[in-house]
């Protein structure tokens, strides 16, 4: 449908929102006239936050999270195990661990994962610093947090591989049943898999 | 669900986009999060349209619709028929008239409507610049082309009262079963008002 719009600014803005995911030129259009009528001074700072967010928003140069200086809070953080490395795609998977409130080590972000049909490749990924800290010996433990999709399993292994020479304990996400799952909607795959690799009693519910 | 954001600069920019209507803090991040992953350019375009919409984009002073310049494109041109005008609540319905390519008059767009439940009150309505263009007599008809809800109506009958001594036609939008609706699904208020106010056979199907 051919919108009709009054104003090429209101057009122009509607097309910027509509370039955003999951957001179509119906709500984009809703976004927008919802921000006219906002006062100046909120529409001012909601433009301003976004230009200074992207200009001043930093790469952690240690996990390559996102910071707003140099190093992350949690790589500056002094009580985290700087040993265990937790490798993670995005930086939204390291809110995903954070949340869990479970884990006390330091990331690693990707910053992808390797997915031929979308043309990313390990050269595409941080693998490279990874294998350094690891070449460097200054990890015990990497904890591999990827999806556990195909192209998640695929880049387990290739990390796999390129790690494994090195002294270093290689280790994934546990896979089976989620907590809260009713076992007759559990997908046969993955109970046949929680069945083959059943923990001792102790280690299940262990704190 | 308390998120943990590696970031204040993220944060924010987060919580304003979890101003707009309809977008939670989850989907604010998805949005942020796809913002930051496009290059410098895009950023700043988007960030600065949005600037530049609030600060440039004017209210026609004849229809009060949103515009670019002082007087909008459907006021300033020359083939619409300025003696009849459509009086709407808002900005998108204006859009909505203008998408069906049946109507050929101007607009009055009142900025809402009337509403004691949202303290919205007949002054705050653009109604005093609409009796002036009545009372100067620059038009022969007001088209009420608002909401058929109870709000809806009651703006009606206030600008009906109000007007109905000049010499203005005041006319409604039709009321009716909608077009491709199946007949056993209608609302009994609907059809039978349908049935009361039912159009010649000619008048239906005229061009």
């Amino acid at each position: 449908m051919q919108q009709n719009y009054s104003s090429r600014l209101l057009e122009e803005t509607v097309d910027e929102f509509a370039t955003l995911p999951g957001i179509g030129r119906k709500t984009a259009l809703r976004l927008v006239l919802h921000l006219l009528k906002q006062d100046d001074k909120t529409v001012e700072h909601f433009g301003n936050t976004i230009l200074r967010m992207k200009a001043e928003i930093k790469s952690c140069k240690t996990c390559h999270n996102i910071s707003d200086s140099e190093v992350c809070n949690i790589c500056a953080d002094p009580y985290r195990d700087k040993e265990t490395i937790c490798v993670v795609e995005s930086i939204r998977d390291v809110m995903s661990v954070e949340n869990t409130q479970q884990y006390s080590g330091v990331y690693h972000v990707l910053g992808g994962i390797i997915s031929p049909m979308d043309g990313i490749g390990p050269a595409d990924l941080t693998l490279g610093s990874l294998e350094e800290k690891v070449k460097k010996g200054a990890c015990s433990e990497i904890i591999l947090a990827l999806s556990t999709t195909m192209e998640g399993d695929t880049t387990n292994f290739y990390i796999y591989r390129r790690l494994k020479d090195f002294q270093v304990t290689i280790s994934t996400l546990a896979r089976g049943v989620a907590i809260g799952d009713d076992l007759e909607y559990a997908d046969e795959v993955t109970l046949g898999r929680s069945i083959l690799n059943r923990t001792a009693f102790e280690d299940t519910f262990k704190k």
